[in-house]
């Protein structure tokens, strides 16, 4: 690709809430060409998940915040234009820690992160970024490892219309709960009702809405699948049965604001529960049977998803964004 | 015991800070006479211990508040005086729930409560009030059912003075770990390092204590025994390692202030920390096992303990209260 730009999005300022015009500055560099051991990839779809807003900041977390300067990690699906890579071949279709950017250069070392599409029918291309991707992996494993859902037994599912959240309910109805969603609008509770078939959706904007997560959870929860921390997580703890799990895999609420998720221990204390944090990453050895039992799912139709895809690599800081004011329902994707 | 005068202390009214001298209201009612199927004992020692704040507390809990009225409850050490119930004899030393009075009646449904004393050499009758009993049993369980401890790691203990702390960091050590405990003054540090052998303690009331942590835990923490909740366990959360293991065994820090404990789950979610509320009433099928062990630990000289034992059943508020100044050292106990 001699003399074509790649547009990208790079971190120039650390975020203190919302993403502000300073913090992403769009540049322009050549396309990279390749050498051996490499191949080059165009990005047709970004995933626009919350963990960019943490690896924006400059906190212990799981993987190095990004630097100053660097291109904004993101996840995306790509296709090969040029390979000069022992794995890869023009045409192939990838998925893996492109950027936040036209054009991804894969060299031998990155090469690991970066994992060549199967090709199934029925399944869409982008079902690999959320419900068999990350977000798939995530309710499944978070659910299914830390949660243990017994029938029978009530799970609540914090920022349900979400990537994560919708299918970690819908997991939940497979294995025979009782499966209360929370989320940010009447629109977003239908479609977890009617479409997705949890038993209970309550809407935390409405000024009642602990009275309803309380009727909506007559035998308390055994679960909380979390998403959000803050006071609705403290709602749900408070609602918890003897020895119930935490299955805490995100503290939305806390991302965009410099007070932290701070939520009482007591709960956690006088119901003997147990809280645990953890990372897909942690699972890589069962991610194989994992995405074969999700691909199962979703063919058979027990999985149902939604996307909200913005046009344009432009859409970026805006994307980002729609995820902490509530705007978007389901997988957030750009397509470029 | 025709005649003679039982005194007791009754809940008056409910706490909101430390022990008030209008919560506990010291009455005289005359010593039950007993029926076929009962037993009088006399009281010789009440424990004093952090939960009985709580049990005063109208919250959830695990066991039913103390109601308005009632005789205060309390664990304590008695004799059998008169019996007419079968597994009882005069003179026979039983521990339980004796309540905070001079003498108690056990009657057949609360029998199951009190405990025969086994009569072991070396081992004097109130160990079976804290290192043999619930503060033993607390460590025991807690550390080694939820914290799992494996030589070379690092263990923080918090209120690591106190009964149950101190026992811990000892199991700690007996099991390899590093054990930093966290105290309330220099005494307290100097006993549970030169004396227990912790590896290090850390004063909480000097102004530099943070930072003494930080270099008391060079290689992070694995496993933290928690007693207080609040800013000292927000301390200990920031050192903890990935994949730590959070024995929440107490919240003391909260339980006489409005304010409810709070911490922040960020860390837990960050490290994939597990964090665990237990009470060893969840493990009653092992107390026999775990008191053998307990036993044979104190008599080996690998648990050594100190009490505070102060004189008359007047003493009983000051002395809960002594829990949340941190003025007592060891298990606290009041003879009769």
């Amino acid at each position: 690709m001699p003399n074509a730009t790649n547009r990208q999005w790079k971190l120039a300022a650390r975020p203190t809430g919302l993403i502000t015009p300073d913090v992403l500055q769009l540049t322009e560099s050549p396309v990279p060409t390749i050498n051996d051991g490499q191949a080059l990839a165009r990005v047709k779809f970004l995933s626009i998940d919350p963990t960019m807003r943490v690896w924006m900041a400059d906190i212990p977390q799981y993987m190095p915040p990004v630097q100053l300067g660097e291109v904004m990690r993101a996840f995306g699906l790509a296709e090969i234009l040029e390979s000069r890579h022992p794995d890869y071949k023009k045409g192939d279709k990838v998925m893996g820690l492109t950027g936040l950017q036209e054009f991804a250069l894969i060299t031998g070392k990155e090469s690991r992160a970066f994992q060549k599409l199967p090709s199934i029918p029925f399944l869409s291309d982008t079902n690999f970024l959320g419900t068999l991707g990350i977000n798939g992996l995530t309710a499944y494993f978070g659910l299914l490892e830390i949660g243990k859902p017994q029938a029978g037994e009530t799970l609540v599912v914090s920022a349900a219309a979400g990537a994560t959240g919708s299918i970690a309910g819908q997991i939940g109805k497979i294995h025979g709960c009782r499966v209360v969603g929370i989320a940010g609008s009447d629109e977003k509770c239908k479609w977890i009702t009617d479409d997705l078939g949890f038993d209970a959706a309550i809407n935390y904007k409405l000024p009642d809405w602990k009275e309803k997560l309380v009727a909506a959870t007559p035998n308390g929860v055994d679960i909380n699948f979390e998403n959000v921390g803050g006071p609705i997580m403290q709602a749900v703890l408070d609602r918890m049965n003897l020895h119930g799990r935490v299955v805490l895999c995100g503290l939305i609420s806390g991302y965009t604001r410099q007070d932290p998720a701070l939520a009482s221990f007591g709960q956690v204390l006088i119901k003997r529960l147990r809280v645990e944090g953890f990372i897909i990453l942690d699972y890589t050895s069962k991610f194989m049977d994992a995405g074969q039992q999700l691909g199962m799912w979703k063919m058979m139709g027990k999985l149902k998803d939604k996307q909200t895809i913005l046009k344009g690599l432009d859409k970026a800081p805006e994307a980002i964004n729609m995820l902490f004011d509530g705007s978007n329902i389901g997988k957030l994707l750009i397509e470029l």
